[in-house]
């Protein structure tokens, strides 16, 4: 009988452990609400391989306290795995896998759900309620179906979220640098940014952060926006020069701004501040703006992915202790 | 030449009847932000017809002042015309018009971008972002998409918000008294509303309020909802009976409310209560709950709808001016 045993399971995950544990009678699932840690490795004593998700390092330290309880099958119920000591993961001979999709939808309806609010002033028109000005003028909103909406990427993510927009009757257009062929057999891509930043009301991020798109969105990509477009950014915080998209909102050239992600989030989102001093004073200035829509990167946070990323997870592990090939394997290089 | 004058003109509604004077180069046009009463009727003085929009009665006093004027040829920028002296217009001649479809999609995606919300638990993210703790657990998303729609009335409202939520994926299921051939023939019609309340989780009413469907959504309707449904009213105040929503949202059964229209609305909404008291306890109560979106009947109000409401009032006015046939006269008796 194999077991398994996993580590920080938060109260939304349980019930997918569950599931998963109940359709596979023949292993034995066993798991902890704490961080995997040098200190906590020991829990995974007897334990066959570990399913983990934390923000947390896997240390040099931490991996040896696992290999020292003879565990070096590790499924991560998350995509990355930058926080990983992957040399002495090597030299212990660790097997991993992650999970790089796990709903694409729940980042796409979080873009579409945000960047329509953004166009109907719903946190002008919540804030009016929640003070009794039951006055509907002037807090006027403009249709989804009246928008261009430029979609930059159209990989997993973005393609959903081109349909959601379609459903509202919006007109789509869309940017990649590999150009999906069922796509462009349909007509949605335009040949540049510049075109896409032209023609778009609403503009919307759906790529990979790397060196060559850090601050693709900066004051000169603004300036070639029309007036009163939207701006979302559901991907990554470093693709969006925080400092030029203040400037187009005070000076009105952005008519709003959807983040889920900032480039200096690292340290600031998923922790409480409301009894300490806020610690980043110009993320502070964009959550309180009317026309700002911040989440702490919470865009993947659905019962749908989170079913899959524990769900997935546990059938990768079982593949690495079953010795068959995972699904998705890490490389360990 | 002809002239038309429009009254109680708002700001956003200035631009479009500024739009449809410069199309029509002919008519002389003037206006006021004044509500039409029996002492400003006289700033019609010399017009062939008036445009109105107001909740004020046009009463027998103010009718008689218009006509006093010369001017029995009024257009409605709304639809409603309970408010008019119907006898009175009857007898001194007038001619009427209102504009009963300006913008179904204004609706549709409000109901469905706050029933997404809902879901999407976004009043209670919003909430700690602006206090400043900036966890996503435990507020978990619902996806669009893994929800059965159930659509209550499938007239122009209805259909497109049936669009939108396929859009995102979902499986959408209605009822209507009078079934849609077209979509009779897709599948969509369960045969009784007990079907469509067992079946969805997101319920939503697109019917007119009549007496035979008073309170519709009663006890005995919710408690044949499944567990955690989600119920949107942006129709008529009317059809839900308020304190039984009330009741399944303090058990639990309902996962939240979208309330567009309240059947108390009259005298509470379109007013600033801020610097008064409140007047309706019920109303503060459900404005405060994290998992209820009140809005003050404001789904209809986008630009598109005002566009049309103020260009589809002008031509109406100026048919009935120029002696053709008006595009959507009102029966007057
Ligand atoms: N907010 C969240 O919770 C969350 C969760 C998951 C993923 N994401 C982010 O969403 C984004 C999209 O993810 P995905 O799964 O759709 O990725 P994907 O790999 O499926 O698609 C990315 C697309 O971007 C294209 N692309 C790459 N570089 C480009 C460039 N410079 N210009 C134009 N197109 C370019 C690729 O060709 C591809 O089609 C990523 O940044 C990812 O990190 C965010
Ligand atoms: N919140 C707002 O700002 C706003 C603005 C405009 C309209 N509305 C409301 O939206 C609702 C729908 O408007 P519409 O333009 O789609 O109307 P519509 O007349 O086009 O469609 C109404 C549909 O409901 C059906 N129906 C009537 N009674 C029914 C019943 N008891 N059970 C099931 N189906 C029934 C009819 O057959 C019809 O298909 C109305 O209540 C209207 O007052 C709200």
């Amino acid at each position: 009988m194999s077991k398994i045993f996993a580590f920080s399971i938060r109260k939304d995950e349980e019930p997918y452990l569950k599931e998963w544990a109940a359709a596979h009678p023949n292993v034995t699932v066993d798991y902890t609400d704490q961080l995997l840690t040098p200190a906590t490795a020991k829990l995974a004593q007897g334990a066959d391989g570990v399913v983990v998700y934390q923000q947390l390092d896997y240390t040099s330290e931490t991996l040896q306290a696992l290999a020292d309880q003879g565990v070096t099958k590790m499924s991560l119920r998350n995509v990355g795995v930058d926080n990983i000591d992957m040399a002495k993961a090597k030299e212990l001979g660790f097997s991993i896998t992650n999970v790089p999709v796990y709903s694409p939808n729940a980042i796409a309806e979080h873009a579409a759900i945000q960047a329509a609010r953004i166009l109907r002033q719903t946190k002008r028109l919540d804030a009016k309620m929640a003070r009794g000005d039951l006055h509907w003028a002037p807090t006027i909103g403009r249709e989804v179906r009246d928008q261009t909406v430029g979609v930059i990427g159209t990989g997993h993510i973005g393609r959903v979220f081109m349909q959601i927009m379609e459903g509202f009757g919006a007109k789509v257009i869309a940017y990649d640098v590999f150009k999906n062929p069922e796509l462009a057999a349909q007509g949605y891509y335009v040949d540049s940014l510049d075109d896409l930043y032209k023609q778009a009301d609403v503009v919307s991020l759906h790529v990979p952060a790397m060196k060559s798109n850090y601050h693709m969105i900066n004051s000169q990509a603004l300036a070639k926006m029309k007036d009163d477009a939207v701006l979302v950014n559901v991907s990554r915080g470093p693709l969006v020069d925080t400092d030029a998209v203040i400037q187009a909102l005070d000076n009105g050239k952005l008519f709003g701004f959807v983040m889920d992600t900032y480039e200096d989030e690292v340290g600031v989102f998923n922790a409480d501040w409301s009894a300490k001093a806020f610690p980043d004073a110009r993320l502070k200035n964009l959550i309180d703006r009317p026309n700002v829509l911040v989440t702490p990167h919470t865009a993947f946070y659905t019962t749908h992915a989170v079913r899959n990323m524990v769900v997935k997870a546990f059938d990768n592990n079982l593949a690495l202790v079953e010795g068959r090939p995972a699904e998705t394997p890490v490389k360990i290089e």
